[in-house]
């Protein structure tokens, strides 16, 4: 490929519809590039500047000049690594594992929002996310970077959230609904499996999700604060599961 | 004023050096303004468009057309109203009760995070937040909205973190440090008054602050993430805090 042509397909990767077109997504910066060669993930192509693949000891690295790396990329400044990346097809849920917690967002917009869920998730050893089809993409590079590389060890699934989630209760997991108007979760038994279930902060879930039968679960609040944001809220819940379950 | 001094005195409270030099910070869209309102603060100048003065029946705002108003503001788009605040004399730190909770923050330097610490810190009760000197500025527009108005709420205190904490365990507070070399915090008697210190993602907290006795507590991980940010940890932590508080 040219020059040009390499920087065209990587800047049509900053957007959705030419990843979903392509099967490919950047990964950016060399903390989270390193994390992808350590994952194994298909890569594609990497481009560097050669101070950068020098200091990585990159092999087959694409070597641009500083300022043409900076035009490719959607960081702010220095950007100096950029990995294209194959996508992963897309799994079936399948069945849950008898100490599973999985999390079910459902209408999260915000790409940052998921990027830090996802690396909360990956903190708190949870595997599996899954999300609304209408819900922000896990391979929007702003996700990507605000995951800290937990994109390459969290499976995101995009499904029809309102039946998955109750395909799962009927299969035997707990279900938990995360409401302000839920029983305090310190004294609710948590049970595994679980799906717990988080609305979006502009929208709470929807009525196809509230319709399901559910515990609903409070963080209790002991101020003022009218909401907490949906990675705040999955933090804190997360923490109480683990507790919970006495793990590790 | 003229509305072009009003607009230059507005856009200067965007940066640092002006809020300092006037005592003032903004407060934007309607939410944030109305939290405001509420909260009693001494409101300078209220800048908003005509539909807004009118859905919010505002009294006394300076009216203006809607490009004026986006320009003058931080946000992205659609600003209809902006006001210009007193920023409160500091206060000294005193004395803490019984049963308080105070964070103290060293080397914070987002003011995204640093709101977003302070809505968690106001959901849980947390009344005061100690930040280091070199700590990003409370007033900083992002830090405002971000807080949701926790703001108005939560006192942040600029101070001499090392000292001031030292001084507070002196006084009878226990001190715990967050920390990933920590004790898993789900075994550690968490006692009051307590002072919780969260280091900068980036730095850690300095050696003075680590030099301090206090008892180090971890988040307990579960699966394979790096860490977790300030925020992340903040949450997760009070949730902990408030379990063992039996609070509310």
């Amino acid at each position: 490929m040219s020059a040009k042509a390499d920087l065209k397909l990587v800047r049509s990767l900053h957007q959705k519809k030419y990843r979903d077109a392509e099967g490919l997504f950047l990964v950016q910066g060399p903390k989270l590039v390193a994390e992808l060669l350590a994952s194994g993930w298909p890569v594609r192509t990497l481009y560097a500047t050669e101070a950068m693949a020098d200091r990585m000891h990159l092999r087959d690295a694409v070597m641009l000049p500083p300022h043409e790396l900076e035009r490719m990329g959607t960081l702010e400044s220095g950007n100096a690594v950029v990995a294209v990346v194959q996508r992963p097809a897309p799994l079936p849920v399948g069945a849950m594992h008898a100490d599973e917690l999985v999390l079910a967002l459902d209408g999260i917009a915000d790409p940052g929002n998921l990027g830090t869920v996802l690396r909360i998730a990956d903190w708190f050893g949870v595997r599996r996310v899954l999300c609304d089809r209408g819900s922000v993409e896990a391979f929007n590079p702003k996700c990507v970077q605000a995951s800290m590389g937990a994109i390459f060890r969290v499976t995101v699934h995009y499904v029809d959230l309102a039946g998955e989630v109750e395909r799962l209760r009927a299969a035997g997991a707990a279900l938990y609904l995360a409401s302000m108007e839920g029983r305090n979760v310190f004294s609710e038994p948590l049970k595994r499996p679980a799906v717990l279930v988080l609305g979006s902060e502009s929208h709470g879930v929807s009525a196809e999700v509230r319709a399901l039968e559910a515990r609903t679960i409070a963080i209790p609040r002991v101020g003022a604060a009218e909401s907490l944001n949906v990675a705040v809220a999955a933090s804190a819940l997360c923490m109480e599961f683990t507790r919970q379950a006495g793990t590790p």
